[in-house]
Parts: C-alpha cells; sequence; structure tokens
C-alpha cells in the first residue's frame, strides 16, 4: 500500500465511517476478479460509499492523492471492465450500498434508481406499479443499473426497446474533479450544450461514477408467446423476422439458434429436449408480448407463423402451450455458452454487423474461420434482429489443451478482422474494458482514438477514474 | 482579410474550384446576420465544400492557418449559432452544396442524408417510399440536416417522436483536427466507447462540422386528426393530455394557446376566427394521426374528446372536418409569434420545465412578471407535453419605445431565474448559441461549465470550430 492509498483510506475512514471502508482482504477477494474467472486483479481496500454526497468526498480525495479507483457494481461484466489492475495501485468503490429506487412513477412512466440497484429489483418494483422496466439479461439478479448504464448494456429485448441508451432519460454522476452533474431534472427537453448523460452511458466508468439514473418504464406485460420455428438458413431467419415486423408490433425477442448449437445444449444440459421433431439446420426463438390484456397474443402469432409455412419461409413452427414450455425454450437458448463450455474450449466474440448483412456474416465468417483453422467449429448465435451475434469458435475434438492460449489470440483477431473488413464492431454489447482494448487500438480509426484519449484526459486529467480500461 | 485568411482562401480555390469559394460580399451578406436580423456578423468569405473530403480539407486547412470556421445550414436558427463573429476573424462554412440523399429504404426504415439537405425534400423523399420523417418546424423549406441535427432540434411532433436525438441512427462529422468520425455504419448495437455520435449532436458545430446523418423513418400517416379544445385553466390542459395518453398511442400534437394569444391573432392575422364560439381561457390545438389506413382515427379522437367533456376536463371542443380545416387550426398556433410582433415589442423565451410542473409554472411565471415589471403582459404557449412553452413577455401598451433594450434583459433575467428554481432549461430546444451564452454562463453549475470548457479545448485545441457559441 502507498502512502497516498493509506492517507486516502484514513480520510475515508473517518468521513465514511467503518462500514464504508473494506480492508480485509477476505472481504475484497470476491470483488478483484472479473466473473468468468479469467482477469485477476488486486487492491488495498473497497470503498463503499451510501449517498451520491458521499461518491464525490471520496472522488475528491482520490484526485486530492492521485490514487485511481475503480467502480464497481455485481462485478457481472464480461471484459473486466469493473476488475481493477493486478499491481495494486487503484481501490474498489463499490456503488452496492447506493441501492435505493428513490422514485417510481406509473403516471410519468419514470424510475430512479441509485446506481447500486439490482436489475432484478428495478424489474420487481416496476412490476408492483403495473409497469415494466424493458431490459434484461441474464445477470438480471447481480448486475447493477450503474453498470448496465456505464456499458450501455443490451440482452433479449433491445429490438423492440433498444439499449440502455434508448431508457435511460437522465444520468447523475460525480465526475473527476467531484463535481455532481446532475441530469435527473426529468425535462424532455432540454438544449444547454453538450449532453454529459449521453457521454457517461456508455464510458465503463471512465469518465465519472454513474451514481443514479432515470430509466424509462413501459406498461406492464399483460400476455406473452413463445414460438420455436425451424429455417434452412440465416437468411429465412431474417426473412421470418421482416416478415412479422411488417405484421406486429409486438415481437421483442428474436435469437438465431444453429442446429450444431442446440446439440450441444441437449447433450450437456439435463432436462431439455428439442421443440421440434424433424430435422432442421437452423433455429429461430421468437417471443411477442403485449401489454394489452384483450389481445390474444398467442393465436396472432400463431396465424402468422402459419402463413410464413405456406410461403415456404420457415421449415416448421411449434407455439409454447404454456409458460413453463416458454421458459423450457428461452432455456436452450440461455444454455448455450453453459453446453458449449461442456463440450470443450470455446472462445466467445460479441459481434456486430448491420442486420441485413448478418446473415451472409455467419455463413461466410464462419467458413472462412474454419478453412484457415483446421479442425475448430465456428458458430453464431443470438439477436439476429439487432445485427448482433455471439460468434463462438470451438476448439473441436483434437485440439491441444492450450489451445485457448495457443490459438486463441489468432482466431480472435481474425475475427476482428472480418467484422472490421464488413463495417461492423468487435463490441456489440460487452464493451472494451480490459479485454478487448488491444484489439481496439489496433482497429479503430487513429482519428477515433485521438478523440477518446482526448476527451479522456480532458475530464480526467489525472487518470483517477477505472484506469487501464476502454480508452487504448 | 489577414494573411492567415488570405492563404486559406487562396488553397481552398485550388482544392475546391471557383464554385467552392465566395468571396463577393454581396454573395456573402445574406448569411452573415442571423435570420431574425438581430445579430450581424462579418465574414470576409464563404467557403462552400462538395463533400465529406472537401470538408475533411478545408477543415485541416484552418487548423493549419488557425482561422475559425463557422458553420452553416439553412440559417434558421434561433440563437444565432451560424453567425460569425463581428470582428470578421472567421469565415463561414457553407454546407448548403452537401444535399444530397445518399439512400433511403423503406425496409431498414433508415435515410442518409447529408448536412445540407433541406428538411422539406427529406419528407418529400420519405414520402415517395411510403414513409416519413416525423420531425417538423416552421422553418421546414430552408433548415438543413445538419443544423437540425447540431442544434438537436424538437417542433411539433416531440410528444410522440422526440426530439432529433431520438431520430438520428448515425452521425458522419469532420473532427476538428480534419479526421473523419464515420458513424452511418447502421449498426443497432455497437458498444466501442464514447459515442461520438451523441456527443456532436446538439454540440452547434462547436466540436466538429456534421456532413451527413443516417435518420430513421417511420410509416406514413395514413390519416390524422385535428380538434380544438377549450379548458379552463393549463392544468386541465395537461388533466386532457393524460386522459387522452392513457386511452391512445396517436396523439403527436398537444399545444396550449392562452386565450390572449388567439385574440392577438384573430387581430392581426388575416382569414383567420376562432374555432369555438364560446368564451374560454385556454385551449389546446390536439393533432393525432395513425400509418394504419383501416383505423378510423378522426372517430376515435372525438368519443375520447366526447368523454373528456363529460368528465368535465374539457368545457367544449371541435373536431377539423376536413383538411383545410386542420390547417386553419394550426395557423392560430403558427401565427401567434407574428401576432404579438405586430401588436408591439415581445421578448421569447425558450424555456423548460418538467410536464407535471408546467401548467403550476405557467400561471405562477406570468404572475411574478407581472407584478415585478407593472404593465408587461405574459403568457405561456406551446409544447404542453414536452414540458417545453414558449414564454412571451410582451411590451404592454404604455411602454416606452426602447422597452426592449432597457428593460428587456432584466426581465429575460428574471424569467430565466424563476426557471432554474423549478428546475428549468433557459433553452429548451434553441440551444445557447451565442444569444443565451452569458445566461448559461450565470446560471449553469460551475461542474458544467468547467466539463463543457475542457470538452471543448480537448477537441478543438485551436479554437477553429464556430467560435463564440454555446461553451462559455
Amino acid at each position: 500500500m502507498t502512502d497516498a492509498q493509506a492517507q486516502l483510506i484514513a480520510e475515508a475512514e473517518q468521513r465514511l465511517g467503518p462500514k464504508g471502508v473494506i480492508t480485509d482482504p477476505k472481504e475484497i477477494e470476491p470483488w478483484i476478479s472479473d466473473w468468468r474467472g479469467r482477469v485477476h486483479g488486486a487492491a488495498p481496500a473497497m470503498i463503499a460509499p451510501s449517498s451520491t454526497e458521499e461518491v464525490a468526498e471520496i472522488v475528491r480525495l482520490a484526485a486530492k492523492h492521485r490514487v485511481p479507483l475503480v467502480p464497481q457494481g455485481g462485478n457481472t461484466g464480461m471484459a473486466a471492465g469493473a476488475t481493477p489492475p493486478a499491481d495494486g495501485s487503484a481501490i474498489l468503490l463499490s456503488m452496492r450500498r447506493m441501492n435505493r429506487i428513490r422514485s417510481i412513477s406509473a403516471e410519468n412512466r419514470i424510475a430512479i434508481a441509485e446506481a447500486g440497484v439490482v436489475l432484478a429489483t428495478l424489474h420487481d418494483a416496476a412490476h408492483e406499479i403495473g409497469m415494466r422496466f424493458p431490459l434484461t439479461l441474464g445477470a438480471r439478479g447481480s448486475c447493477t443499473i450503474g453498470g448496465l448504464t456505464s456499458t450501455n448494456a443490451g440482452g433479449t429485448q433491445v429490438l423492440r426497446f433498444g439499449t440502455m441508451r434508448s431508457l435511460v432519460a437522465g444520468v447523475e454522476a460525480v465526475l473527476p474533479d467531484g463535481s455532481i452533474h446532475s441530469g435527473l431534472s426529468g425535462l424532455k427537453k432540454d438544449n444547454r450544450g453538450y449532453s454529459l448523460d449521453q457521454l457517461l452511458i456508455g464510458a465503463e466508468g471512465t469518465l465519472g461514477v454513474v451514481t443514479a439514473v432515470a430509466l424509462k418504464l413501459v406498461p406492464a406485460v399483460a400476455a406473452r408467446a413463445v414460438a420455436w420455428a425451424a429455417v434452412d438458413n440465416p437468411e429465412r431467419a431474417l426473412d421470418l423476422l421482416r416478415f412479422l415486423e411488417a405484421r406486429t408490433g409486438s415481437v421483442e425477442g428474436f435469437e438465431l439458434v444453429p442446429q450444431d448449437s442446440l446439440e450441444l445444449v441437449l447433450k450437456h444440459v439435463p432436462n431439455t429436449r428439442a421443440p421440434l421433431l424433424g430435422e432442421h439446420k437452423w433455429h429461430v426463438l421468437v417471443e411477442a408480448t403485449t401489454a394489452d390484456g384483450q389481445h390474444e397474443i398467442g393465436a396472432a402469432l400463431e396465424r402468422l407463423l402459419g402463413a410464413a409455412l405456406q410461403q415456404g419461409i420457415i421449415g416448421d413452427a411449434v407455439l409454447a402451450s404454456n409458460d413453463a414450455q416458454a421458459e423450457a425454450f428461452w432455456k436452450l437458448r440461455d444454455t448455450i455458452s453453459e453446453a458449449e463450455r461442456a463440450e470443450g474450449q470455446t472462445l466467445a466474440h460479441d459481434i456486430s454487423v448491420t442486420v441485413a448483412d448478418m446473415p451472409r456474416f455467419i455463413v461466410e465468417a464462419a467458413a472462412e474461420v474454419e478453412r484457415r483453422f483446421p479442425g475448430v467449429i465456428a458458430s453464431g448465435f443470438g439477436h439476429l434482429g439487432d445485427g448482433n451475434i455471439h460468434f463462438h469458435v470451438r476448439a473441436g475434438a483434437h485440439a491441444a489443451p492450450d489451445w485457448y492460449e495457443s490459438e486463441g489470440e489468432e482466431i480472435t483477431r481474425l475475427v476482428d478482422d472480418l467484422v472490421t473488413a464488413a463495417g461492423g464492431s468487435i463490441s456489440a454489447e460487452h464493451g472494451i474494458g480490459q479485454l478487448k482494448r488491444a484489439e481496439f487500438a489496433r482497429l479503430a480509426p487513429p482519428g477515433r482514438i485521438h478523440a477518446l484519449r482526448a476527451i479522456k484526459q480532458a475530464l480526467d486529467p489525472f487518470g483517477i477514474m477505472n484506469p487501464g480500461k476502454l480508452v487504448p
């Protein structure tokens, strides 16, 4: 521990009391590695403020002592963006004690939640007033509003409601100079200069600490329908999406699943079975919802799928007959990564191209990766309607035990090159964090890198906000 | 003209040819004052590039010679944000030759328009493919996509579709170092660091020159209904909005009009008449639209207004029976400013508070202004559903001829103080430009001013982008 860190910790303890400053290594331990256990950091202390004013005081102390802070919510990020540097130079700033929902209103359709509110808690609070916060993802029981905002999180309902950026009505944050940016005014129109709210969304804590967020709510779901459809190829899957979107505004989930991913799930995940009896190459999970209780959403989706079948867009389809079956369909989609890990070494890439280009990209990129690295198995699954798939490359049966380390980096570079050549993004929803920083630096236009560095340097001249993340 | 300016002009002429560089004062004259004729600037030349590459070259030359540029579209701004400094130190950068719609697609619901495309031209192009760009305002025949984006423009359809920020899918711009930021990829999800797109929206050309924008389209309007309703006070007007919004998603215009504004219109604007015969204190113009041709929008709105009448929310209402009558209703709203100017000296304030607070704010702020400045008449009209009204203060019958100059500034400071105390914005949709810079500096939190200056300095270290605008 440096002298500066010791001084910061002592002064923080004076202000926050013993509950606010944790120095016991055992208590810090769970929070210094990323949740997938791939990146390990170190921190001499974890400071846990309980109010925006306390966050501001800690940031001012950090600026004064030139000690960097690593803001952290549920620590469920996929790019190690909340993991401290391994040299112990930074202090963890846990936002988990700031967990109040300050207000929630069905009339205004707005909830104001502090950064440490867990997503599932917000879901429940919205549900209680007949409303809904329409963003969800696997980590909803742990991930926090601050982290979701700072990573502009996506999930499985982006198709209809957009990413966090579409759902955030305002951001409160402590800037690196310790001043409080208060964007929670609730104004629908405000043109007083650059939008700091928008700059903070997706900034991964490198420009300030998000302390609270005003979030848009929508009416609660009155009914939903989930179906599983089989298609010949990703192009037909996109045809189905366009067919449905031209006829209904209610589709909010549209997930592509290749047959070999489904087979891995059936092999490794207990209590799963294929929704359709026949043999098919590709599958789509469709979820439609309505806030209108009188609308027969299941019958409507079934009719549309029947018409799509008649037009030859799909090969077959089945509607989940109840909630348990709907959950069973989603389980097939949600356990693909788990099944792949059970099968062997897997490289994951969270990438996007335009929606129109995605069907061709999936097929051509998989073929190219398999050609260049004989023996591997490449495939894409996920949010076809967002142009965002998880492009996974599996080691294959004859791979060396150190395949991930030896060949992984080279394969990832190839995938990132293919994505970049297609005008796509090497990080569709997970962010840059630590894990994608080198690839971002390699592939982003120099003008963009220059602009990001200039903004970072301007707002955080002492480099105290989440060092080593995002900005190359 | 300075030597540096002369060199820049000569080099620009070499690259762009004679069409691209205008130095004839008579040709420049119409563009060096703001359109309301209140702010007069000077410029030794107007450079008019015709492509993004040409813009980049000019910006590089400007950086090399340290000569500032003032980007300009239709020159219809309300805050003199496109008017050059009076000392002639800057050169006008006209974007009007960049007027191509690069692509437009009903399937993707996206148009890519260059900065100089006039809004009405885009409306027409969208209409031709059965789509619609759902933002409009009085200056639609002159204002350009670049200016609309750079000011995050609003207008009369914000209630349903949001401001430009909601409608922009991506921005292409030349940054102050001459690099091209290309945000037109069409990706729905892309988390590769800070959003420069969002930073450029509403930056009023101070961080770069917007050269093209990807814009979201919605299906064309199949039918619309326009109604005029009378209410006792602004609180009842808001009740009506909430009543309608709970029952239909089709309301897209909701404009509040006080009786005395209506009377001025009837007095000064030819061919106008009151929609309702009775005497009423406040009025509301409601527009509802549908993209669904089978939907009886007029009958539906009439039924809802009938129910609102029965519940005592409104005092009376009339549905426009045809397009001509609908236009006549809109004319009553759109000519208020014109009628006020005909009546005498008027101070305009484009302000916002929360939607819930607006009814009380209008009444209380008007009373306070009239109390503090005896003889003046204060009232608010406009976008009640956005929490954004035009708060106008008229000189009254006995005012001195120099009222605007002598008392105007003091009145504006009072209005801005009242808005700020109510947690509102002194610029809801017009931006800061030159005209609101002093008030912005006086009233914004120091931390915000500091952050804006830091970002400006970081991205535009030589101060070549639209000097003297927005950043205090």
